[in-house]
């Protein structure tokens, strides 16, 4: 096993490896910067904007690897579970590749995201709140159909896909001659911050996860040297709500990960609001989630100055409502122009 | 003069000139897409995001290049006029040259842009709410100083600036392997679609511009073949609404543009939210009305079917309040999540 060898046997081999069978396979997103945002972290703010991906998230990344594999392996379809963003990506990738494919939601699932799933030919069955009644649903219909369940982040090809975001964005952060000392991406189930640290691997960036407060397994985890479930607290950050990290993302992220930044609803809010208003990207609070997170780590890390920051932009998939509600603070703001106008 | 020389004497090589001397002073903004507008459109659409821009519009192209001009010029300062986003770029285009700016704005200029050209360093001065009566303000103001005026249109390295972001989207599309056989780009004094039209110069793409109802002074000139003002109606798109197209502008655009088409401000909004929720990306109403001029010239062309469309996305400077309104069409709506989230 080679020094930046992970202990779950990935290494940053596999990240360029899926980065190259990626390419051209999705889309190779802008890295973006606003001056507003470098004043407010006193640092130089990369931001990847995976919000633009196929699918308006970076789980596109990895289901397509995912599912190709399963697609070589002659299989007929796939399964998958989560939140929303997996489960739209992992449709859309095996429509590209010919497969059926079930995914199993929340019953209280943005709607938008079952509109996607559904949209990109998917089967969707609901299952539940948590994340234990989406896996026990999930492996049901594995058993019944025999079609391979795509984990949304306790899954190898998936670490190293959204991996890929990370490793670009190191990629154009040397190229532009500012290369990162602080990497930062949100923390759901942890794939995609394990794949960060994987495209890290022996750079010296030191890599930051993000939960919101209240669901926080993974800085739990950490602290106590194992993994550690959670009951998720309410949050707007729908897609950072596993009740625990993964197995393989923390076998990664007990020893690579720098550390993790907790940020509350109103702190990803306000990142919204900046991504929204001043980099003129919607960007869904689970995404906004990292830059809120890398705001704190500045006003933080006081004599530590970071200079180049890259923040991974996970996804933009939205509800109208919210977007309205997020991007006026009060509602009698909007209610002052509706008024006007009329 | 060569074949593709305009009236005026700007011809295509002016616009590559442009762009070439703004390679790295500018973003070279990404080209995007969503399957959802392109199934909308029948067509391929290539979207060319300028409202991630430096100063959040393709304005900063223009302005870069003329206020560049007048600083190896050895003058002091610069003065403009328009409805926000010249002003905002000249702000920024002075600043970045050392140069003095002074901007004049109308009374109801959006809060966002007087913001924005004061956080740019310049001197705002209100005037009227009609373009002649900036146009006064700034003559004086350009008599007491001895500073010249960088006219939002009628300035042929304005021009030639605002064509180096078509001139961008026609080159990209060729290296995509899908060339554009239509380009279309909102109008308001008429500066961006003229360089548009450089642009496309002998490359047999048809060029189309797009004006609000009501606010129709391109489409009235060229039916009259002599410059007709208007008394522009409301419209949500503020950037849209000069009484009159331009002097010079006119002069390349009644022999080089293909058409005009008219959108009203439900197209411009059903747009906007196209642009925000499909695209992930904020588009000013003004930069919106582009993807209506496409929408509705794709409904309109029946059986001679556009293969590639172009659009330029000009701007994304746009009220956060007014942000809210166009992204849920009822206030019920917002209200109910309110309430929902109480």
């Amino acid at each position: 096993m080679s020094r930046t060898a992970a202990p779950a046997g990935l290494r940053r081999a596999d990240v360029e490896e899926a980065a190259s069978w990626l390419s051209g396979r999705v889309v190779r997103t802008p890295v973006l910067r606003s001056p507003v945002i470098d004043k407010l972290a006193g640092a130089r703010v990369l931001l990847k904007a995976e919000n633009l991906q196929d699918g308006g998230s970076y789980k596109m990344r990895g289901a397509l690897r995912a599912v190709g594999r399963v697609a070589t392996a002659d299989r007929a379809g796939v399964i998958a579970q989560s939140t929303g963003n997996h489960a739209v990506a992992v449709a859309l990738a095996a429509r590209q590749h010919g497969l059926a494919a079930t995914v199993v939601l929340p019953v209280d699932a943005a709607q938008t995201k079952v509109d996607r799933a559904r949209a990109a030919g998917a089967r969707v069955v609901f299952a539940g709140t948590g994340v234990e009644e989406r896996v026990a649903a999930a492996r049901r219909l594995s058993e019944e159909t025999g079609h391979p369940v795509i984990d949304a982040y306790d899954h190898p090809d998936v670490i190293a896909g959204q991996g890929s975001a990370s490793l670009e964005l190191i990629e154009e952060a040397e190229r532009l001659g500012t290369p990162l000392d602080t990497l930062v991406v949100p923390v759901g189930g942890g794939g995609g911050v394990a794949g960060a640290c994987l495209a890290a691997a022996g750079t010296g960036i030191e890599v930051y996860g993000v939960e919101p407060v209240g669901c926080d397994s993974l800085a739990r985890s950490l602290a106590a040297g194992e993994r550690v479930p959670v009951a998720p607290a309410p949050t707007i950050a729908d897609g950072l709500r596993p009740s625990c990290v993964g197995e393989l993302p923390f076998a990664i992220l007990r020893t690579a990960l720098r550390g993790v930044v907790r940020v509350d609803d109103e702190e990803i809010a306000a990142a919204f609001r900046l991504l929204l208003m001043e980099l003129k990207v919607l960007v869904e609070p689970s995404g906004a989630a990292g830059l809120a997170g890398a705001l704190r780590l500045a006003a933080e890390s006081g004599a530590r100055r970071k200079r180049t920051v890259g923040v991974v932009l996970t996804g933009g998939n939205v509800e109208a409502a919210l977007v309205a509600r997020l991007t006026v603070q009060r509602l009698a703001e909007l209610t002052t122009v509706e008024g006007a106008a009329a």
